[in-house]
């Protein structure tokens, strides 16, 4: 991955971003680490797809081939 | 994969884990390995999709790329 | 993959595993073998998708990416 | 490919296999060669998806990512 | 690739083939070249998908991870 | 990737691009970051798929393997 | 890829050239430059999907695992 894509998500760790996901899935959590692949760890998460109030999934681990993106949060 | 994802998978090990899968099946059972592939190996395991009440699976190994993601229950 | 992975499939050959595939499918036969990349040999296979009375397939090689979970019966 | 997967096809040269192929197509063929990407080659084939006649495809060279299972017919 | 498969696919340089697409696509034209991948070089292509009479494409790179099938006509 | 692809995305740094992503999205955004995945970073992202108004997205970071195609606006 | 495919795509630079998308789309403009991926660059790109009279799309930069078929036009 370019530097820049490694700034970006290295200046996210610890804050909140939004994570879309192949098949419509949106989950925004705490982002506590991530790789190469964009293997996501992220705590606090909760599914706010469709503007959904939010279903509390605590840590997860999220595959990276199933992010389309990541946009971290009032950043 | 970076460390903090091996970290939180091994401090998984032996406790319950919720596993989405594409296709939109939801597993959950005791987390006895895994590998960088995200392959992974559960006991006890129930389908549990849509809150279902369990089908009882027992032991199984799932392959890694139908992998959404993993959450640790209760953790 | 994992050691604990291919543990759990070396236990299971000559055994009846049940074998989710992707697009549905369900076959249940015994393991004669595997490889790393989850490609399978049964024999006595049958298709079992949708509690299916089980219409015979014999013996059958199954290519690793169609594969979603593999869970040895009666294990 | 382990070897037992090898040992089969090996075994199932000049012999009818069964194909069973992504989006549900099933062709019958006689098997003429084959790779470790599970790319076949059939001859006298048949197109005999859904319990079909049998639409004549005669030799034809299938792409391996294409493959469910191969099952020897009669084996 | 195994020889078998170079091999017919090298008898069939300068023949008619027909070439069947993941998406339901069949094209048929002269196999001009082809490659490991299964990339295809046709000329005189036309599609002929569900026995249409024959769209004409030309000259036509194919990228093989579309090729379900490739079948020498009248070979 | 050729040069040429590498040079239209380098003259495209801090210009808008639209990028059409698989699934049916499209999105609009200054082009902060590229890599030979076609990771992108954008920023002042807004989501104008079918024509919308453009939902604001910020920074983004976007995987590769969604990218259909890449178009820098004006240029 | 194959030399044959290589010679038809650089015999095409600076020529109009159809290509099919997975998904449905077609678009022609003139080939600017590709790579061994099929990553394309095409100039004055239009979308002809379905005989469309041809919206504009400039410049654009395709992924490559997105193409079906490249089809030099008059060629």
């Amino acid at each position: 991955m370019s530097e820049i894509t490694f700034t970006v998500l290295e200046e996210s760790l610890g804050r909140i971003v939004l994570v879309k996901l192949k098949g419509g899935k949106t989950l925004r959590g705490l982002l506590e680490g991530y790789d190469k692949h964009l293997n996501l760890v992220l705590s606090k998460t909760e599914d706010v797809t469709d503007g959904n109030e939010g279903v509390k999934l605590g840590n997860v681990i999220i595959r990276g081939d199933n992010v389309i993106l990541i946009s971290p949060v009032g950043g």
